[in-house]
């Protein structure tokens, strides 16, 4: 998706150690309008997919899952990473965090993910794939079927991607700005 | 507004110790069509504040925030409440959590609230109004101006109202539902 392509050479930063820093329109501040135009997109990727449900995680995911959820008329849903004292039964996952390297758990209540219901995962960034495999063990534990991932950015040389791929053979992964280099400070976009 | 109060009625749980559980269209489960209209709310009763940004805390804050600055065409800020390694300096401050028992830290990113900006404070509860001033004390740090407050639902009877107006005298509160109490599991507004 060029729009955003074009953020993120403009505002996007390149840190060592493969991190690309968007927390001037993605992830600590945010572009509304963006993110609005970025979740129109994921509804015409999936346009031909029923979706029943999207599932995020907290907090950079619930942007662009509750633009998608309003415009494709469906619930949103965000995994927790505490339990809060309101949640009963849960369903739970742990997952590796490439970023802040180290282990965290994500929870979701079992009154909100049903068996049978078609579920969209949407996230800000597919990396290594973890979380995305994290969100796909809760709907398999409630009986739910995961349609689909669609991702603002996927940093294509961490192999998220094939993670998925093996993890849930055939379901589709759309990313809107895919990079193949964050090398020498320099973004490169996968062709 | 009527909208979300009977959403209340209708969904809403009370727990023991003036919880009152709105996980289902809220904060855990989101009814992105609810939180749309929620903010077109908070855009009429501020129509007539300038406002440069919108300032929320993760993670439940971020749905009603991002509409409302997706309506406003202001950029969001979400606070959050673990420093991240890809930020630099940041505004801290330290808040109580009703709901929690516990103190919590916040944490704003320098790059992200300036100097004599006018910023409109957006989350979904209102109880202890800890978490409000946390907030505000954020945007003195930052030399901002708190131009005014809004709440998806207000719990009137736990006096944080009265903790703004002490903290920052004269700053408008609105919120959309306000519960006069929530006594014997049963949910009453303010008339």
């Amino acid at each position: 998706m060029k729009e955003l392509e074009e953020r993120i050479l403009k505002d996007g930063k390149c840190l060592p150690g493969g991190i690309l820093k968007v927390d001037n329109f993605i992830n600590h501040q945010m572009d509304s309008a963006l993110m609005f135009s970025c979740s129109a997109e994921f509804m015409r990727l999936f346009a031909d997919v029923k979706v029943d449900k999207i599932l995020t995680v907290e907090a950079s995911g619930i942007a662009p899952a509750v633009f998608a959820g309003y415009l494709m008329r469906v619930p949103v849903v965000f995994a927790k990473k505490a339990v809060p004292k309101t949640m009963d039964a849960a369903y739970v996952t742990t997952v590796h965090s490439f970023t802040k390297q180290r282990d965290y758990t994500v929870f979701v209540s079992k009154e909100y993910l049903r068996e049978g219901e078609r579920v969209l995962v949407i996230d800000d960034f597919l990396a290594c794939g973890n979380a995305s495999v994290g969100l796909a063990e809760l709907c398999a534990q409630a009986g739910a079927k995961v349609v689909g991932f669609g991702f603002l950015v996927e940093k294509a040389f961490q192999g998220g991607r094939e993670v998925i791929a093996k993890a849930l053979p055939g379901v589709r992964v759309e990313s809107l700005a895919a990079i193949s280099s964050l090398d020498n400070g320099k973004v490169e976009f996968v062709p």
